[in-house]
């Protein structure tokens, strides 16, 4: 607009930023012949931003060779009863942020939180009130709430999957014999309550022998989740909830590994010293135990 | 600032930006006490962009289990032989881009592009005028050229690795024994002049039998790379040159799988009628042949 610009030359070697730009227009373009609308905005969007990341950090080669190096270790240490490639996602905070714009904040219902490598589909059935235990080592827990709806009414027979590790803090699927403990699903009363007995949560290290766990190390992070215990929720026309209970107090609240902790999940567990009798007339033979109370609320299908 | 402005009541639920913006800061904070300060800014970019991916896209669920399959079959795919995460870099042209930012354009040097997974390195010495083809079958090609500096001065004694794949399309590795044809290496005289033997590049598919492939097929695309010829140039206190010359009229040279083309690499390649006398005296026992002219100029180091 200026009066006095001259012109300009135009010069035959373009500038860095037109030769990164129109590179990746190109790719982008490759993609004008997929007819699934979905696959082609993913795939528009994670080139904009592959892209967008080379350039801003300067990658160099040697970098980009370390990243495939590290893939490829990924990749090879990933089997049936490993996946690193979700502890990956995981430390990133990729995981968490996928919950995050998949169930958005609706009313007053219950957050979720990551879903874990642990969960397995077939867990035994127990009785409302039994133990979720099946041998599994620790100190017992009571666990009690109620299931509603965003109206507040109680979802009655609300199905309810319970699963968390030992206090050795390893999940039955982490042994190699078949072992099952520590796992459940139920199935809330009438009037929406359901009550079981579990183990009181302690801190456990994501597998840390491995890529994701080396490069935690060299960037000073620490493997391990805070104490927890794991939910899904689900019930008919509602949202599918899966999330977890924390431990109030816990140290880890601040650095959980995989960032999966939320302020609404944090619950008082209450130590009850040996010998305090136990809702359900249980004969813990002496021993300590704790109790805790999760009310939970479940969205609409669909919101 | 406006004197209207009233107040403004906190509600309990976070909007879901906030939500998704605070787990991005609680990610990236989680490499504070990272002591490599490189490291922690690609691990704080990666973290940025591939939040602003999944926050873009609205990421499901299900779409992250997607993800994290595909990966998982890119890395079973993986072996000493195969480098399926390269494929799916160069396909999303993270493999160019990453050159781009590591050649800047520097006055006229030749322009680089990707390296491909075919590189061997202990390639064997041909004579200057020598044959790569090494029983490599398809159509011979002389090759010649001068390599010189950016101030136009000749580089005696250049090395150039020089790889192709055959007419059929596949390289000397692709096969299982051990066989070696369409590489070597030679050395520049005191001219700086070079020229050999090689075979006229013919297309070839990048391998499509795995996820990357399965991908390129979802999406519409061609796994075929634009004919070409390898080069890997040095000098001392030259920046190395990694690039590839193309065949001028190729109808692959827009559509190029791996988004290696550059004009400035496009070259005639002749073609010498049956019975045409060679540069250098060879019988080519009546065959046809062609030829082509590359001249290369070195950046210097460090720029
Ligand atoms: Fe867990
Ligand atoms: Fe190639």
């Amino acid at each position: 607009m200026s009066e006095t610009t001259g012109k300009t030359t135009k010069t035959s070697t373009p500038s860095p930023s037109e030769v990164e730009e129109a590179l990746v227009r190109k790719v982008i373009a490759s993609f004008d012949g997929c007819t699934d609308e979905r696959l082609k905005e993913l795939l528009t969007s994670l080139v904009k931003h592959l892209h967008d990341f080379i350039t801003d950090v300067r990658l160099t080669e040697t970098e980009w060779n370390s990243a495939i190096e590290f893939l490829t270790q990924v990749g090879h240490i990933t089997d049936d009863r490993r996946q690193e490639f979700i502890l990956l996602s995981d430390v990133l905070g990729a995981s968490m942020q996928t919950i995050n714009v998949s169930n958005l904040p609706y009313k007053d219902a219950t957050e979720a939180t990551v879903f874990g490598p642990f969960f397995v589909d077939d867990a035994p059935l127990i009785d409302n009130g039994g133990d979720i235990a099946g041998g599994g080592i620790g100190q017992p827990c009571w666990v009690e709430g109620v299931v509603r709806d965003t109206e507040g009414n109680p979802i009655p027979g609300a199905r309810l999957e319970v699963w968390e590790a030992d206090e050795d803090g390893l999940y039955d699927v982490q042994h190699d014999d078949g072992r099952v403990y520590g796992r459940a699903h139920l199935f809330a009363d009438e009037a929406g309550a359901f009550r079981f007995w579990g183990l009181t949560p302690t801190p456990y290290p994501i597998p840390d022998d491995g890529p994701v766990g080396n490069m935690l190390a060299a960037t000073g992070r620490s493997p391990m989740r805070a104490s927890h215990l794991h939910f899904m929720v689900t019930a008919p026309n509602k949202r599918t909830l899966v999330t977890h209970i924390f431990v109030e107090g816990d140290e880890l609240l601040t650095s959980d590994s995989v960032f999966g902790v939320k302020d609404s999940l944090i619950k008082k567990f209450e130590q009850q010293p040996a010998g305090t009798p136990t809702p359900d007339g249980r004969d813990l033979g002496g021993e300590a135990w704790s109790r805790t109370r999760f009310d939970i609320v479940l969205a609409p299908e669909g919101v």
